[in-house]
């Protein structure tokens, strides 16, 4: 079994983290192959840069010439799934929403938490375009940058861990999904210092993913996901 | 890794067949035990049996004394899995959950179809709860005893098939899951009747169950799930 | 008119409480008897517990061969009433819902106040499948538990006091709902320091129940309450 | 003990008919009042003429100068029950709110079916500020006016029935409420053919007018339904 | 093009006050007409004096008998709208409805800031029915009344502010809605402290009713508006 | 005031259409120019499509290098618009929510009348994020592509009006919504053949815009649309 992990963002290192992270919890005989787009921003953070993802990603996946079994978007609260499912029979599993989905089987409740504040409009509306907020507690931000994250780890880390014990104890959240591509790393400290199962959205959408292969589903192609229709595009895909 | 599938009701046969359906997508080295409570009635087709169900599965647990990594409660819309979340740290996964989940990751909105109509409630009840009923379509009853499916197979065959047809063509289902635990033999014949994918709710709770031990995921006991406080019960566990 | 009141636990001074209770605000002509549960847990703070309790209640109303008019399920917030349901024409009331719903007459939003965080969630759930939690400001705990009310009562009752002060200024609640079935009690204290309406479940049920008999109500057997279908059940009911 | 039940038209007949109907269903002891408003339209079909009512129910209220306990505004998805809560301490009970809050006790659904087609979006309002929709399955129209109710009996009744049945086979509605203050009469007739439970409006807000008294409850006056300040109105109250 | 802005009140001052907003943001050759009722409440702060406001104005606008194009109710979170909407065949604009429209236009969310606390939960169930909640983050009182801001500008104007703040900050309002038909003069003061867009009823209004009648659009008659059947009226409309 | 009305497609014929329906009904002194992206679909039907229309509306935006007042995205149910509020502080009306936000001023439920069955999923997605599903009876497509409407226009034309009539009548829609970008020219006929008020979506927006302009409303900068931090972006704008 062959997984692609899209990274939604330019920056290779990223994707790389994010394909150890899912070659972490993958099956034995599971592939993990990362790709990065060539088109958009070195990090997402915003609805311009969500949109531009949801186009690098759709393009990158299109470039890739060899067989595949299932595409995970690892972007938090990004757009793009949709346009994704239209053109693959493959399953395609959003980290949010594998997440979140995860989340519910181990607790009543789950709070998100990412990282800038602006970015928690983006990841509620994904929520519930998937029909995920119901149980939803909260989603709150830290208020590190995704860059932050990878340089002054230490206060990163605890200004998240902060919030996911405000989380648990104001929001009554009994389960924290950690909301961006790159902090599966904090998996175990947050769930230490929260005394909560913790859920990384990389690793969630991996099981996801070998499980709808597992289960011999495909994305349906009745309605909403239905094969575009031939058209003349301009500029896209890019490299052609 | 260990699962328990366990049948709400007390007929051994379909016991069998329910470890038989969760075999056949267990990852390699998984082993699948069945067990049958010893109270509760030979079909759950209603409130109050479904509330027998709910304490005889919990009994079938507790008496089972061996080591185990998660537990299936693998009836379709019953009650009882928040009960056994607070008697176990292991996951516990509802099929009527995991079919619903993992419906909404191949298609916008799914459809149950079930066998009586006095069970539709029961499961709309219970996709309320797990906030899992935003992207339902419909649950639809196709009027076809549980026993009717061991029994009269082709009526009974052709009378769901139908009924997934008119969830595809009238309510906009673009999944259809099989809303009932004896149902696993079904899921090829409806998915090419119907033209779209079919998930059987046991076999999506085995893939759940092996996401979330592989996820390193146990049941929260921060609040709704915490351990019962110790108690004098009488009656219960019933074999003590 | 003879109205049956079924505590949900083993402990029968607290049914003694409880039918006194609603011996104080039945009609003139109305005999109120009071049932304990031989099955069961002596007091219900959980979902283990109260799915016991569900089945104790089914078990006390099957054996209890005089006529009678109406059942009230005494216990705040647990499950169980939907199989009373399918085994009586006989009107069934939760005090949950009975609490409720007076309470929305005389006020645009209530909260409820009950014992312990654990059972929060619990009243939570069966308030919205009863489709009653739309006018629901908040259900707070006040963390004390079932049998400090009898023991403790001085300090339990403050805190009871104090988190209702909190719904009313905090919550916007115009109504004070007591959770549990032991308050009634508490009444006329809870009223006078928060200057609001305070409804007590178990009078709240049986005047709900007089009016359903005086009504000439029944429960509904089109569908979800039908009679359940004969069947060999194992080890129910429990004394036969 | 006195209940006022006022009349939303001016039409003193149907007054009458709707005093004798909560006269039948009152406990001994009961006393019914039935008030006529001088100001607004003969029958209330509509917006505007509702609105009128509102005022014409407060003003009838407020020119009896007799004590009562309780009032009900007898009138069928109409506008003004909050104003009554603002000049009364004693409890008020909108027919509608009563007639849906004593269905869910009996059934997991019900069905309005009322007379023109127009007064469904004011008792679909109605119950969605009494936070009672969630249980609705629909409103429907038989297409009879109020007066057709008086003087075309057979074929009014027979259209009521008709659209009763609907609600039962199509809308799974397992209880019918009788949508409007002059259907008290046809209870039995709707009961025998369709099979599920009837509620009618005026009978039900009798039992919880009575219901609410008994339990001592007044209307809270914490913030909603505070008295209003002390102001030169213009026009109000009109025999003044 | 003539619009009626038709006071709530029965206090012509205000009406000017009013109208002057409205014909501040009037297109060139757009007549404004200040109607002012001649019976109801001086100020409109509850429930009782939104009902007497909203025969008020109907007869009001039933009085005027020159030609106009489009009828704005100048009162925040008042009864009424409906039953003009059935008199008339030209657009009826609330000014509740046409500040939060407009508001979700220019953010993602809104927060209303009225004066006393007693009228938010009229100003809730206005946009509740107008099914513009969903982008509500939350209506504030800063508990000065209507005739506060008249007289003792200062204080109440701080108070504003400092709500605006809070709701900006706390409840992560995009948008503040100025929640009085009073309150036009405070849009800049608000906008400069608070940081973001501020929305005046009144002049949303204006613009919207402007909108409706450039497009052509009418009243719809074909059920909830459609006019109301001829009838013997008592004491409406009151002049006659 | 200059007012942009960008295309979502890469059709320069069906940008001049929409630019003519914009200019009748502008007012007068209002320019309105109208952009054609040059990256993406010829017509946009589908999610793929739509998010390439996402990212060539926002490249279209930047390359205008003239002043404006207002942008208007001219696709209904189209991705993109909360991209283009993040990168302007001028007000950007989306088509689908002025549509849906006048239609509501006029009657109490609203049903779209689009194309293709596979837009409806898109159409409902985009109101449920604007909060204006609530008062939306249905979304239906009369199965035109939108090349049909230019070259079919008979047939098209007629289906597309018995689908408005079936919403009237089965979906008691009381105002219609041509849900797409190029039905401008079919307002009068549905109007007159269903006998309810007609909303064309680009007519709906440049009024809003004018109004939001009028008003002096520019995008919250607040959270959700602030601007973008400085980045480096590979491939966009398309042009540098």
């Amino acid at each position: 079994m062959r997984i692609l992990t899209v990274n939604v963002n330019t920056t290779s290192s990223m994707t790389e983290s994010i394909a150890e992270a899912a070659r972490a919890v993958a099956e034995p005989g599971v592939e993990v192959v990362g790709l990065t787009p060539t088109f958009g921003a070195p990090s997402c953070e915003g609805n311009m840069e969500s949109y531009l993802a949801a186009v690098g990603v759709m393009d990158a996946v299109l470039a890739y010439d060899e067989p595949f079994d299932a595409v995970i978007q690892a972007g938090f609260g990004e757009h793009g799934r949709e346009g994704l499912q239209e053109l693959l029979e493959q399953p395609v599993v959003d980290i949010t929403e594998a997440a979140a989905a995860m989340a519910t089987f181990v607790g009543r409740s789950y709070s998100v938490v990412t990282t800038l504040d602006r970015t928690v409009p983006l990841i509620e509306d994904r929520l519930r375009l998937a029909g995920l907020m119901e149980r939803c507690a909260s989603v709150r931000a830290s208020n590190t940058s995704v860059l932050d994250l990878e340089t002054d780890e230490r206060a990163a880390v605890q200004s998240i861990v902060d919030e996911a014990q405000r989380a648990a104890r104001e929001d009554r959240a009994e389960v924290i999904v950690l909301g961006c591509g790159g902090m599966a790393a904090l998996e175990r400290e947050v769930r230490e210092q929260c005394g909560v199962p913790v859920v990384d959205g990389v690793a969630a959408a991996v099981t996801v993913a070998q499980s709808l292969v597992r289960l011999g589903l495909t994305t349906s192609k009745s309605r909403t996901y239905a094969r575009p229709l031939p058209k003349n595009l301009k500029g896209f895909p890019f490299g052609r």
